[in-house]
């Protein structure tokens, strides 16, 4: 129960950012989490993401949610989630991880592109950075949880996949299942 | 001289990789790497990260390369330097980290768009995948990097930086030097 992850994805500008939510998507599943929440995102990018876990294996669970997201924020911290906002201003991963690690409840990972409203600092239980420079919300996001499963995800085995591949040295090795 | 690392990006796309190819620009300099070469791209992405380091200190170098990449590489190989291909088909990063590590040579890591030319895998003196799942080149780089510099990277100082951010457990703290 403790390491199960949740993404939201806020900020996202349709067209611009198509790309970027996209790989935020995509490296929330293969990172280990169990699924994502987009906001007001093009329809493409989670049936993009729904065919990656067609294919490549799941589960992996994608929502677009059209209300505004501070109600899903709040909603969550009633029903006892924890939240933690990933920002270039906040304390360290390797000062808080373990911390976190630890908390029974359910954690929903905030992402945000560009800016973000000041609100979303104070109701965060956890204003978390992954250096103190400017980079890439998806480049965080990998780093958060590769810090929480403390590297085991890296080797994550996926169910119902219709391809594996096979690490190789030099070149392409696929096997169907 | 060892830890002496340079990335280059290739496959990128006019207009449609503008953001993506900006992330692994940035990320490769918030993680602690020499410079990025990109291939025939847009010379803002180029003045977009200059800008970065301009202000949130460097040194970071930054090179459009508008030659064939293939020759680039080649050349890179005749120098005596590695090359490194990060691909989801490759070798586990935590099989072959170490010996990577310890290379005295230069190393070119090299970070594609969806698809790269076989001819790629054949000269690349390693191939690595950061999971065998399809994710993001950006989140790929970022592993890989934390793993080179063993989580070192996360708190690296930059010379000349205009502001320093304050790690804060709540909003935002910036000092001015």
């Amino acid at each position: 129960m403790s390491n199960e992850i949740y993404v939201l994805r806020i900020g996202h500008r349709i067209e611009r950012d198509k790309r970027v939510t996209t790989h935020v998507g995509l490296v929330a599943r293969a990172f280990g989490v169990k699924g994502i929440f987009f906001v007001n995102t093009e329809r493409e990018i989670k049936e993009k993401i729904d065919e990656v876990t067609k294919f490549w294996g799941g589960p992996f669970k994608t929502e677009i949610i059209e209300e505004n997201w501070h109600k899903f924020v709040i909603d969550w911290k009633r029903e006892k989630g924890i939240i933690v906002h990933l920002t270039m201003y906040g304390l360290p991963v390797d000062q808080k991880i373990e911390e976190i690690r630890k908390k029974e409840e359910r954690k929903l990972i905030i992402v945000g592109a560009e800016k973000v409203p000041m609100g979303l600092y104070k109701i965060s239980d956890y204003n978390i950075s992954i250096t103190s420079q400017p980079h890439s919300e998806i480049a965080a996001l990998a780093i958060f949880l590769d810090r929480f499963y403390m590297g085991k995800e890296i080797s994550l085995r996926f169910s119902g996949a219709k391809m594996n591949i096979i690490p190789t040295e030099r070149g392409k090795k696929i096997i169907e299942s």
